[in-house]
C-alpha cells in the first residue's frame, strides 16, 4: 500500500522500516533529515514536507512527540490537512491527548478524510522487531481498512472503539499502571531501606511474586538506580500522565493515585531529573525518605 | 523436629497439614478446637491451651489474624512467653506490626528464648500445596535451625536480615505492592468505562504488557466484579496499609501511594465491604466517577 | 478615562457600574445585551461588538468567565487585538490561566498595545460595593496608568509584579486557599458527625480560634448544607484548581493539597453538583465516610 | 476545690497558677520537680507521686504530652486509678486519642470514680493569660461538677458530648485545620515563589481576605521561616495527626487531606526538622519544588 510516514524517532524509524519490509511503498519525512538515510537506502521516498508525504497517498501515519507536533505538522495551514486527498486516512500512532484525537477526527471528516487513533505499546526495540502492540479505534470499515498496515508494524492490533479517542484513553492508562509501579517500587524501597532491608531482597520476592517482566526491568532499574540513558524520558512520563488526568478530568473521573504520580514527577522535575529515565521518579520517595540523592 | 502450631484457620491448617507430612511431630491448638480434626486424624497432637502446645517443643510457630491476637496467644500471663523453654523457637509467621515482631524478640530473649518472624506469601491454596514463600528473619543460628521447619512449609525461603522486624517490613510492602495494583486498576477501569471503553479490553492489553498472574488475576475479579467470597478479606488489606503505615512511620518515610490505599479502604468500609474480597477497593473509584454500587 | 468594558455578569456589571459613578466614561459590551439595560440608564454607551468597545478609549477592561472567551473576546479575528489603538491598556480581570496571561501580553505587546492583569478577590456583593481587592501585575507605566481604574474598582489595588502573569498566580493560589478550607470543612465535619458531634458546635470552636469571616461563612454553608443558589459555582471552582495546577507544573512545583481538592471537585460533578455552590465540595468527603447523600 | 494537678510543662503550669488564683487548693505533681517552685510559692501543695496528688481530692487534672505518658501516670499500677477516691473526677486536659479517652472512661467507671476530656485550645501564653477554650465532654452530672474548674482554666467552655472522646475528636479536628492551613501556605508560597512573588505580598492579599489571626501568624512565621523556637513542636503536631487519623480509621471515614499533611510530617522529620516549630513543615513543599533548605 502507498503510505506516508512522519516523525523518524526512535520509534518511527523502526516502524517505517518495518512497512518497508513488509512490502509498501512508503513516502518518509522528518523534520532533521538525516534519520531518513537508512530508510532511503531500503527503498523510501523521500518527502520534502508533510504535505509532500501525502501526495498521492492511502494512509499517512504520524508518531510525533506530542500534542503540539500534531498540531504543527497535521492542522497547520498547508500541512496535511490540506494535503490529504479525499478518502485517505490519516493513522495517528503517537501518544496525544484524547481531546486533540477528537479535534482530528472533526477536522479530518470536514475535508472527506478518514482518520484512526492507533497508539502503540512497546519500546524502541519493540518497534524495530515488530513486535509493538497496536490500539486501534475508528469507524469500523476506517480500522478494517488498515488492518494490513497494522500487520506491518506490530505482533498484535487491538480494537479500542469507534472512537478514536478511546484508543488514546487505552494508551494513557497502560503508561498509568506502569508509572504507579514505578512509584510504588520508590515507596516500598525507601521503606525498606530505612528498615535495614536490601531492595534487591525485596525485588526477588517480587519478582517470585509477580512473575513479569515489567516488574523485573523497572523492580532492577530503580534497585541499581540505572536511571541513565533514558529508554523514556521522565519528561514524557509527565506529559502522559497530564493527558490522562486531563481525559479523567473531561470524564468526571477522579484518579488520586495518578494525582500522586503526578507531583511526584514534578518534584522529580523542579530536581533536574526531566531527562533521566522516568524509573527515576523513585528519587523522590527516597529524597522525602530523607535518603541521599 | 518437635514442633506446637497455632492457629489453624484457612493458612494455619494447610501449614500444619504439610508439616506433619514432612514427618515432623506437631502439636496443635486453635481457639476453635473443630478445626483440627482432620490434623488430629494425620497423627497430630492435640494441645489444650497455646502453654500445652509449647511444652517438650523445640519450635512453637504461631499463624494468627493480628497483632491482638499474638498479645493473647503469646503476651498474656501463662500464655507462649511463660510456657517455652529455654533455646526454643518462636517463630511468628502472622503478619504482625514491625513493633510486635520487636517487642516478641526482646520479650524471648529476656526468657532465654529465641524468636524469628516468619511471615508468608501466597493463598490459601499455597499453604495446601506447600507452595508459600517464607520470609524469614532473626538471628542467623536461629534461622539457620528453622531452616528444616521453613522446608516443609513452602517452597522456597529467603533471609530478609537479622532482625525479625524485617522480615514483616518485607511482607507489608509485598501486600502494599498489590493494594497498589488493585486500586491502579480500579482508577483505569472507572476512566475507561466513561469513556466507553470495556475495562476487558483494558485487561487484555495489560496481560500482554505486564504478563503476571497477579495482575491477570486482580483485572478480572475487578472487571467481573467478582468480590464474594472473599480470597482476603477487605478488612485484611486495610490492617497491613495500616501496619504498614506505621512501620514507615517509625522510619520517617512518607508513602503517599499507601495513604491514598488506606483512605480508598476506608470508603470501602464505609460502604459496607469489609467482608469483601479486598479487590473492591476498586469500588471506590467507580462510585467516586458517579457509577453504579 | 475612557474606558471600555466587556463582560456583564454578576461581578462585571457591578463593576462597570462603579466605573460609572466614578465619573468615568464607559462602553459596554456584553453577549446578552439585556445586561447592559441599567448600566445604559446610568450613562453608560452601548459596544454593538467587543471592537466597537474599543474604539476610541484608552482602557479596555475584560471581565468573562474563563481561557475560551478570552480566546474569543481578544484573540479571535477582528476582536480586541485588531481594534485596540496602539498605546491603549487592556486589562483582564478575570481569573484566566497564566499561560493566557503571558499569551496576552505578548500579542498586545507585538502591536504596540499594552496589557496589565488586574484579577480581583470578591464576591458580586463586593464587586457592587466596591470593596473589591484588585492584584494587578505588568509594566511599571502601564500598571500606574491604570491606578485611576483600579481606584474606581475596589477598596485595594496590591501590585504583585511587573510579569502579568504573576497576579494570575496570585489570584489562583488565594483560591486555592479557600478551596483548602472547604475541603478541610468536609472531612472534619464527616469524622466528627460519625463521632457523633454537631458540626454546628465544631464550628463554633472554629469560629473562636480562626475569627475568620471566610471560616464563618463557608463553616455555615457547610453545616447547614446550604449548597444552593450557588454564590460561586463548582464547576468555576474546578476550573480555577485546574489553572493552579497548570501554573504549578509551569514552574514544577507540586502542590499535593490541589491535587485532593481537585480529585474531589470530579467526584463532586460525577454527581451532578456542578451548578450548586462550590461548598458542595464537602459533600464528597460526606459521601466517602458513608454519609447520605 | 481541691484539685490535684499533674504535669507542669509549658502548658500546666499556666493553668495550675489560674486555678490557685482562683482560690482553689492545688496540689501539683511534675516529673521534674523544679518545674512547681513558683506554684509552690503562690500556695500549692507538692506531692511526690501522681497518686500523692490525688489523695483527698475532688478533681485530678492531667496535663500530659501523650498516650505514653497518661499510660504510666494514670493506668500504671499504684497510680491514678488506684490512688482516686471514689466519685471524684480525673479531668484529662491533655491532647490523648479518642481510644484512651474511652479506656480511662471504662477504667474510671470500674472503679467508682468518674471521667471527664477536657482538652484545650490555646498555645502557652493562653494558658498563662486565663485565655483557653476548654472543650468538655462525658457524662452531664460530672461535667457540671467541673464547670468551676474549668473556669479557673480559661475563659469559654464548650460541652462537646456525653462521651469523653468526642471532646478529644474535636481537638484534634482543631488542630488538623491548622496544620491543613500550614501546608497550603506552604505550596502556595512555594509555587509563588517559582512565579517570582514574593510570599509577602501573597500573604498581605491572604490578610485581607481572611481577616484572620491565625493566618497571620502562620502566614508570617512561613514567610520569614522562623521556625525557631518552636511555639508547637513539629513532632507534637504529626502526632495529632496520627491520632486524628486513627480517630478517622475507628469511624471509616476518609481524610485525604489529613493523609497528605502526614506524609509532609514524615518528610519534614526525615529531614530533622522534629523539634522546629509545625509551621516548618512548609519546608517541605518548597524542597519539592526545588528551593533551597
Amino acid at each position: 500500500m502507498k503510505i506516508g510516514f512522519i516523525g523518524l524517532g526512535a520509534m518511527g524509524a523502526g516502524m517505517a522500516g518495518n512497512l518497508l519490509r513488509a512490502g509498501h511503498s512508503v513516502a518518509v519525512y522528518n523534520r532533521t533529515q538525516g534519520k531518513a538515510d537508512v530508510l532511503l537506502k531500503n527503498g523510501a521516498t523521500l518527502a520534502q514536507t508533510p504535505s509532500d508525504a501525502c501526495r498521492g497517498r492511502e494512509f499517512v501515519i504520524t508518531m510525533l512527540a506530542n500534542d503540539e507536533a500534531v498540531q504543527e505538522v497535521v492542522l497547520a495551514k498547508g500541512a496535511i490537512l490540506d494535503a490529504l486527498q479525499a478518502g485517505a486516512i490519516h493513522i495517528s500512532c503517537s501518544t496525544i491527548s484524547t481531546a486533540m484525537a477528537r479535534c482530528l477526527e472533526v477536522e479530518h471528516h470536514r475535508r472527506g478524510q478518514r482518520y484512526v487513533s492507533a497508539p502503540v505499546f512497546g519500546r524502541p526495540e519493540a518497534a524495530q522487531g515488530k513486535e509493538l502492540v497496536v490500539v486501534a479505534a475508528g469507524q469500523p470499515e476506517s480500522v478494517a481498512a488498515c488492518m494490513p498496515v497494522f500487520a506491518g508494524l506490530g505482533r498484535q492490533t487491538i480494537i479500542a472503539g469507534t472512537d478514536p479517542a478511546q484508543a488514546n484513553a487505552v494508551k494513557l492508562c497502560g503508561n498509568f499502571m506502569i508509572a504507579v509501579l514505578i512509584e510504588s517500587f520508590g515507596e516500598a524501597y525507601a521503606a525498606l531501606r530505612k528498615s535495614g532491608v536490601d531492595p534487591k531482597l525485596f525485588l526477588e520476592i517480587i519478582n517470585g511474586l509477580f512473575k513479569s517482566p515489567v516488574y523485573e526491568t523497572y523492580g532492577r532499574l530503580i534497585a541499581e538506580e540505572r536511571f541513565q540513558p533514558a529508554g523514556f524520558r521522565l519528561e514524557l512520563g509527565l506529559k502522559d500522565v497530564r493527558l490522562l488526568l486531563q481525559t479523567a478530568e473531561e470524564n468526571s473521573s477522579p484518579m488520586p493515585l495518578a494525582s500522586v504520580v503526578r507531583d511526584q514527577f514534578l518534584a522529580a522535575i523542579a530536581h533536574g531529573q526531566k531527562d533521566m529515565d522516568w524509573s527515576s521518579l523513585a528519587r523522590v520517595a527516597a529524597r522525602n525518605a530523607g535518603l541521599g540523592a
